[in-house]
This record gives structure tokens, sequence and C-alpha cells, in this order.
């Protein structure tokens, strides 16, 4: 049995030597991908000189105070001999009425905010106690970035504000990684399809559709490979079939030590390596995690336990985290937290306990434990939004002491 | 010119009083969708008295500390007559050996873990010093949800783990609302197509593809009205185009007080009621917002500036975070963390500074401020991870204080 340390750094070693593929797609369709190139300007940005503020544009020089005001600059409309040069040429005496983002004159260096002067008939007159610097509230030409300079690396994660930017530096089309295909099969006697209604001992696969759904919530392709029957051969042509078609394989169930559990079997069968086998959590301690080798392939295959809340909070810890860090996303998906009601926990395990998150008016953020009456309880599942971590070492932790929760 | 939170007060009870249609969806695409019905169970949850261990079933008697092991019982092969009744009937004396998640037989009632017993021969023994309480380590019939008791709430946005509850339920498909049409609209003179290299005083419409792919991020659809010229006609004819096909709709640019600002004018020209124009925030202080009522339906509408950062930072502010709290993502958006970097402020509004937060290995987040000295630098806001907040009264925050952060 390893820890959880242990077990995140031999996943996320496997899940380096993914290599998908790349394609090439229209900006609007690229959020939420990881880029899989460097993107460079093909511009200076800002292109020209432009002004930070409302306000009026000079040429600075320190002997003067007041100018004569003009014509206007509009965004957009600037041409060197445009509107305002109606008014005359203009030096160290002219000021331009100019917009936030509109370009400077030629030769214009400076620009006073509106509220620091005020402008009497044409003439613009500087309050007293305003100051005054060369080159103030001006955007210079290439000051954000450089044509030629790199804007975007290699695997960064693409939202929103990296989508402007690849708008901003001419790039329309940006190529991305491919998404990652992720099957799902569940195993296990026990389970029906969920348009079934259970009677006996029977329960609805819903694992199948928590675990679809955690993937697509990833952006990645989720494969649906429906249930397998506790049989050998089943499971074995079924675990066959997915590798052939999905990128990194997710099974439940079968991972315990009961008569019954061939998954681990099974996957040697099949060629797949055991990378671990049982992690000292709590839920989740069962999981088997492989690798298959193929040509220099590598495809990862998960083995979560059966119980529905075992295999989504499994997949969010083992699988999704650790897609996540590799694949570029570079968020903050834990938090501290104070926590509210006591918890029971007295072996050296990592426990991950369903929580509900939330802040107080005053930004205070307290997590209460749910669902811990039922370790296999959906219903109250249902209304968590994050996992409350207690420490392998950490006993028994009281209402009012801090924990790390991690946001699912 | 009205506060930050008045301002939200306002967009969300404008927001409240959308009424988007409902859809009848598979389950397996209901992830990110908000529910539009309340989801009663069709089964007791679980549905039979079931173990929470790997152990031995027992029917409890006080004075039993030994048992005959009578079979086992394998999940989802449970008949009360099935494999462990081989060793003859149940009694006070016997025991089965059990999986977590097994049905109990009838008249059994506590379960034995595994590692507080042995087995000699067909003999469980209890260890001398192991607990043994009537009713323990079973989960009983119906004690996570009775059938016909109420799971989810209409409102509730789906994710995972309301998809798991959803499918244990028996609901393959749900009644969810219909994504929000928002249009987005970006106005100015100086805005060419990203195809297009600017020359002169051009840039590109960056914001119509930033806000195009936020909006596509909360979920919803995102309609691409383009760009229009600086010309009244021109602008108000788009406008009235676009609040033909859209729930929603967003423009960028036009809402200063220069003189070719006309998206307000233009606006009531549509009967767009004014609600707002002007928040006491930075950036993105002109923001305009109106609602355009026709028959009992409500159309918002939002002015965001031009200026890139200043658009996509309003976006987030006013249009996503409000979004989602009207629409069920009852999530943490928010945390505290340490401020790395001085910030100068010495107005009295509001300050949205782009920032990038991070953990160190204890877990204390930082915020270290990103692009200060260029307000519309979205090179820098494509390295950002957050937005830190600067309160009104707050006046240079320096390096080591507390700051809240909204994640973007």
């Amino acid at each position: 049995m390893i820890s959880f340390r242990q077990a995140n750094e031999l996943v996320i070693n496997a899940l380096k030597k993914l290599t998908p593929g790349t394609e090439l797609v229209s900006i609007l369709d690229a959020q939420g991908r990881t880029i899989a190139e460097d993107v460079t300007s093909d511009v200076d940005l800002p292109s020209f000189n432009n002004s930070a503020m409302d306000g009026f544009a000079i040429r600075f020089d320190q002997s003067i105070r007041s100018w004569i005001v003009k014509g206007e600059i509009q965004a957009g409309n600037f041409t060197n001999s445009g509107n305002y040069s109606s008014s005359g040429s203009l030096d160290n005496l002219s000021a331009v009425s100019i917009m936030t983002g509109s370009r400077l004159p030629d030769g214009f260096d400076t620009v006073i905010p509106i509220e620091d002067a005020f402008v009497r008939e044409d003439n613009l007159i500087l309050n007293t106690n305003a100051r005054l610097v060369k080159g103030m509230n001006v955007s210079k030409k290439g000051q954000d970035v450089l044509k030629g300079e790199t804007v975007l690396r290699k695997g960064t994660f693409l939202k929103a504000p990296q989508i402007a930017a690849l708008a901003a530096c001419g790039k329309s089309q940006v190529r991305v990684f491919e998404r990652l295909k992720i099957g799902v099969l569940v195993t296990g006697d026990e389970l029906i399809r969920i348009e079934q209604t259970p009677s006996g001992d029977k329960i609805r696969a819903s694992n199948l559709y928590s675990i679809l759904s955690a993937i697509k919530e990833m952006g990645m392709i989720a494969l649906n490979f429906g249930i397998a029957r506790d049989n050998r051969s089943e499971i074995k042509a079924a675990m066959a079939f997915a590798l052939e078609k999905c990128d990194v394989l997710v099974t439940t169930g079968g991972v315990s030590v009961g008569k019954y559990d061939f998954v681990k079997d099974i996957s040697g069968e099949l060629g797949i390596e055991t990378v671990f086998h049982k992690i000292n959590i709590k839920p989740g301690k069962p999981v088997l995690f492989g690798v298959k080798r193929d040509n220099g392939r590598l495809q990862p295959v998960f083995g979560l336990p059966g119980n529905p809340v075992s295999s989504l909070v499994t997949f969010y810890l083992l699988v999704k985290a650790n897609m996540l860090k590799c694949f570029g996303l570079d968020e903050l998906t834990s938090v501290k937290a104070i926590l509210r009601g006591d918890i029971v926990k007295t072996d050296s395990k990592r426990h991950f306990i369903r929580g509900f998150l939330e802040r107080d008016e005053n930004g205070n953020v307290s997590a209460s434990p749910v669902g811990l009456e039922s370790s296999g309880n959906l219903v109250q599942m249902s209304v968590s939004n994050c996992l409350i971590v207690i420490e392998e070492e950490r006993i028994n932790p009281l209402s009012g002491e801090e924990v790390e929760c991690i946001m699912i």
C-alpha cells in the first residue's frame, strides 16, 4: 500500500508520457483546450503610442503650463493630417483632446488627464497643483509585446483571457492538443442499466454516468463502454475492446480482494503492468493503476472501486486532478477552510470527506461535512461541492480547526 | 454613479426576470446545465439493507461472540436461498461472509468488520477487545432517500455528483433550462477583424473573441454579431438585429461621454430603459446597463467599455458572476490571499487588478498583481487567473496584506 503522494507521482509520470495528437481550430472553438504550439505576435502591442486616459495630448516642455487646443482625436480615425490639423500645425504650445486608447500625434509624448486641467475658450490650463511628468499616461508602441515575441507557450490552457491575447496577435486559428479519449467501463453483477428498476440486490450503474460526466467537465471525450458482469471472459473482452478505442481507460469495481475481483488478474492477461494497487486513503483504498505499453505508446488504466461515492471521489483525486496538472490547467483547485462539525478519524489513512464549502459575509470560508453516516450516499454527495482532506497523521479533527478542501 | 454592490443588485433583479424555456435531455448531456424540475426518487436508496464494510453479517445477540460461517454473499447475486444456504438455514449462531455493498440476509442486522474477528476452520471468533453493537456497519434500506422523496430541486446546477444522484434515482432524462443565447456586438471605428493586419491606429477586435469565449465557458450559447462602426445608423441597426436573436445582449465600446459614444442614445431609441450608467469601479467605470421590456419579456443589455481588458473584466464581474448566481452555480468563486507586491490606489473606486493566484507547499495562497503598468495589456492578462479586489475605502494596499481574489 502506497501513500497518496506517491500514488499521484506515479500517475503523473504515466500521464506525462501520453502523446496526444494536435489539430488546428478556430480560436472561437479553442476555449477549454490546451495549446500545442508557442505563439508569437505578428505586431507590436500596442501597435502605436496611445493614451491611457481621457485627456489632452501634448509635447512635454518643462516650461509650458498652458496650451491651445487644436482639435481632438477619435479612436480609429487618426491620421497625421486628421481632424485636429484643421486648426493648424502642432507645436509645443498645442494640445489635442484625446480619448483612452487613441493614438497620439507624432512627436507628442505626454497626456494630461481631463481632471488635471481646465479649458477656457481654446486654452487648456494645467491645474496649479497638478503633476506633469514627461511620458505620463502614454502606452508606448510595443510596451506589452514586440512583434515576433512569444505570447503564449505550448501547454497553456486556453480560457477567455488567453483567447483575447491570441486574437490581438492575429491568431485566428491555433494548434491545440486533441481531446483525450477516456473510456469508462463499469463492472459488477449487481449493476443494472439506469432505465431499469432495481429489484433484489441490484443497483443502478450510476458510476457510469457520474464518471462520464466528470470526463466531459474536464473537456475530454468520454467513451461509454457500458456494464460488464463479474465474469472473467466478459470483463476481459470488454477491457480489450475499450483499450483499442481510448487513450485512457477507467474501470470501476472488481479491484478488491474478493473471489470475484477479477480486474487485476485480467489486466495482467491484457498486458497491463500494475504500477500500484491500494493507496492509504479513504474512501478508495483498493484503487489499481496500471499502464499498457505498445510500440512506444502508453495507455494509463485506472481501476477504481465499485462503490459509487468511492469511484467518483477517486476519479476526482487521481484522474481529474492529475490530468489537469499535466494538461496545463494552472488553477487554484483547493482552499483552506474552517471545519464546521467534528469528524471521527482514528486511523492513519488520508481521508477525503464530502463537504459543502461556503463563504460568509466577511469572506470567511467554512466547510461542513456531508454524508458522514453513509459512505455510499449519492444523495448527500449531490449537495457537496468539495472534498475535505484529513491528512494521514491527523486524528479526530474538531469543529473550528483549519482543513484543506479540494473543490469538485 | 452607483456602487459595485448596487450595480450587482440591479443586474440580479433583471436576470431573475429572465424566463428561459426548458428541454428534456439525456443525463449524459446534462452536465453544466441547470435543472428545471424537482426530481424525486423512484426507489428507496439504498434499496436493501447492505453492508458498509467487508466483513461478516450476523443476527445480533448480546450473548454470542462466535459463529459458524455458512457461506458468502457476492454483490448482485443475493437470493435468500442463495450461495450461503447450501450450508443450511441461518440462525443466531450463523455468520455469512459479506462484501461492502452486498445485501444482508433477511433478519440479519449487524456486520463485524473483517479486521475485528478471525476465522478458524468454519468458526468466526470475535477479537477479545472488539466492539459489537447491534446494527453496526449496516446501511439500512431507505436511509439515504425514500421512494418519492425529493432528491434535487429545480434550479440546481448539474455536475458529476448530481448526475450520479439522478442516475441512482432512475432519471435517465431530465428537464433542464435552455441555454441562454447571449449576443456580442463590438463597436468602434478603430476595430478591424482579427484576420487583418492593423495599420495606422486600428486594433484587432479581440473583445469579440474574449467575450464569446467567456460565454461558452459559462455553458451558454454565444452569438457573434460582429463589429459595428461608430456610426449611429450602423450601431442602431446592428443592435436591433441582435435584440431579435438573443436573450441577453452585450455590447462593447461607445459608452463613455465622448462625441462618438452613441450606445446610450441608441439604446434609448430602441426602447432599452437605462438601469444604470457608470459604476464606481476601475476598470470599467462607464458600464451601461439597461433592460428592454416587450410583452412581459425582459432582455438585459450590457454596454461594456471598449478597452479590451476593461470589457473582459466587467464581463466577468457583472455578467458572468451574476449569471452564475442566478442560474444555480453555488460555488466558491473567490478566495482570500496574501498580496505579493504593493498596489498604488488613492481613489475611492473599487479596483479589480489582474493577478496570479497560487499556493505554496504549505497551502498558503498568494496573489501577485500582473499588468499594473498597462491597463490594456492583454498579454499580461493572459497570464492572470484572478482579479484582486481592492475595496472602495482601501488605500495603497501593501505586500503582505490580505486581499480578496475572484477566480477567473
